[in-house]
């Protein structure tokens, strides 16, 4: 597979880890501590290009990770990196906003049907808190309605972690099933007449769970709910957005939020949230008070103009569902021919690949994209994949030839039992 | 004063506010809030270069803001900005940490004597809420102890505006006043066995509030308090970090924290923020789940090694104050001759300029500073400044050949008014 390549060797990523483990509590934090990481899998990297990734030991991989999702038009896309390098040469952290702040706005409201206004952050946290205080500000009300094992965030009102989290942190969360729309009707009736605000996903997303898309009866059921008592409607779009619709992800079931958070694929890995709302929720969010030192940056703005625009004028999600669906059939057809019965899950640009009869670890899930992995394919086993425009037709089936193999030595490991 | 200038129309920045408050809440958030911005100032920025800032009418300013802290070797400094454009070129939002990650933790911990641990995330507010929650899962307890009126961040537990939080967000915070000792003494006893933390700013920076520097007796009380009860000290030191000592703000007053909070200045400009931390506390830094979607990115950290090596290698904290210095004889020299009467506060590096006399909201401090702004000077009257090691003495002396005439525009109103 020229020159894709897995090493016997990984020395420097060996190297870094023992260095990390030094100066870094538990190596690495977050989706990438140490310990999150499957044996074998590179730590580090050192650069990306296209669909492909290359590892601090020089190892490339066709990338269905897509940096976690920020990548959508390819690593390294030129457009994009040089509208950024058009602000940095001038200078990025500046006193005050630049003219993107206000041109990425506009691109905003054009682009998105709810969208009356936008500001701009960094972080996809700093968007879905800022939805919650936006939210509160405006309905004069607390409740946040959440589903059950949603991820909104890392910070205590929405972690999935309870260490360091206090009960108050909490206090006015409560949590609804995705997709049971008796369930967001009875958490609301509990709420009486306190309810600020239901967040919804995108679609189900859970860790390690089959994914589902949004119900329309159920999306239909949140905005009844919102405009019968007045609560925001609050679309977390931080890992869908731009990949399924870019008109906000729920344009594919007919529903419109008040609120919307966006930031991993709105700048093409520069890094930048934002936060759109209506017209209602306009004076709600310009008391609210939200800063941070680098919000105004104009390069990441640029860059998300850039991106947006490349994507409206290729229609970015058709090329990637397309890329989705490729992968999906040749692995559902790889599958089937090695005996081996796997389930798909989630939209074609968001793919969730688990075997049946797996354990809840997924170990042989585990084992597969080890392989895959081994013949130059980096895909992950329990979190959703990413594919984006540079995932071409040449791309997939490289890749298929690679996951070919891993599912020849899955079935061989099942055989041996 | 050659190419620095004011204009008479600002046509460019008009029309960009005109755009903005269609599509930007209030025109736009935070510090840059459109309502904010004292009349005659420029809200939107076009590039930077050394010690100087240029608006998007093309007008240029010695700038006393430095990006509102970030800036600290002036800007687009050259050297930073190679180490983070090396990075760029291959790629910087990718699968996982670059081997930045390692080296940066590895010179923090080198460089700040506290630190035996670093980890990175994007914003001061991102690091001082990992800072509460790390000292709340190693301590198991609640109780977080605040200054009164000190600024630690744009989220619900420590806003300066209450618009859209809730009480239960506050509900394990204390306050005490900064500098009194008793006052942190009675706030503990009143925890109890529930004291958490302690957060302490660098020094006192209240927004329009004469500046105070850490009173030793009370940053030693606070490590006492500390160390009897088992509580982090947590020093916020995302403003004034690396300004006053690349050690910490607080070896200055010989206390280090348990945890600390950077951001701003340590990248010169980059979108990075990180918190240190000692030996007791890196497993519930472990613990604790800490992600952001672009926390990875090697850019930012590259540009940070850089930042850091550079003030090191040319004592950046001793150039920096005495720019500061330098700025404040000029000053309270010019303000005497005009027979005003200032009281300028903070350390050098980081002064605040107000008049005896004023206003609440510092109308003759604003009067002031747009009388430098049209001499091509940007200062502010009510949050401190910042400057930098692009401040040289020629920097300097131009800036207060336009202050000279600021004042006596000023003394000209006084008697007039």
């Amino acid at each position: 597979m020229d020159h894709l390549a897995r090493p016997t060797e990984s020395t420097r990523d060996r190297s870094l880890r023992q260095r990390a483990a030094t100066v870094i509590p538990g190596g690495m934090w977050g989706h990438q501590r140490a310990a999150a990481v499957p044996a074998g899998y590179p730590q580090f990297f050192r650069a990306g290009e296209g669909a492909r990734v290359t590892d601090v030991d020089g190892n490339t991989y066709i990338d269905f990770m897509c940096s976690w999702g920020p990548i959508i038009l390819g690593h390294r896309h030129p457009a994009v990196d040089a509208a950024a390098r058009a602000q940095w040469d001038l200078g990025d952290c500046l006193d005050g906003p630049t003219e993107h702040a206000v041109i990425l706005a506009e691109l905003l409201v054009e682009t998105i049907p709810h969208a009356e206004w936008a500001l701009f952050q960094k972080n996809g946290t700093d968007a879905t808190t800022a939805c919650v205080t936006i939210a509160r500000a405006g309905t004069g009300r607390r409740r946040i309605l959440v589903a059950q094992g949603a991820y909104h965030g890392a910070v205590p009102w929405c972690s999935p972690s309870l260490v360091g989290v206090t009960a108050e942190d909490r206090a006015h969360i409560r949590t609804y099933a995705y997709n049971d729309a008796e369930s967001l009707r009875a958490a609301a009736e509990e709420a009486g007449g306190d309810i600020a605000a239901i967040i919804v996903s995108a679609l189900k997303h859970d860790l390690g769970k089959r994914q589902e898309l949004p119900d329309p009866a159920f999306a239909r059921a949140a905005r009844e709910i919102c405009d019968a008592t007045g609560a925001a409607l609050i679309l977390d779009d931080v890992r869908a957005g731009f990949r399924l619709d870019l008109g906000g992800s729920w344009e594919t079931v007919g529903v419109r939020p008040d609120l919307a958070a966006y930031s991993k694929a709105i700048a093409n890995g520069h890094a930048l949230a934002a936060v759109t709302g209506t017209e209602r929720f306009r004076d709600a969010a310009s008391r609210a008070f939200f800063t941070g030192s680098f919000w105004t940056g104009g390069a990441a703005m640029a860059a998300a103009v850039t991106t947006i625009t490349e994507l409206s004028r290729i229609d970015g999600p058709a090329r990637i569902e397309a890329a989705g669906l490729r992968l999906r059939a040749g692995l559902a057809w790889q599958a089937e021919r090695h005996g081996i019965e796997i389930v798909q899950s989630g939209p074609p640009a968001m793919p969730l690949v688990q075997f049946v009869g797996d354990t809840p670890e997924a170990a042989t899930g585990e084992a597969f994209c080890r392989e895959a992995l081994a013949r130059g394919v980096y895909m992950h086993h329990r979190h959703n994949m990413f594919l984006s425009c540079a995932h071409t037709d040449a791309e997939i089936d490289r890749a298929l030839e690679a996951t070919d193999g891993a599912f020849a030595a899955v079935a061989a490991r099942t055989r041996r039992g």
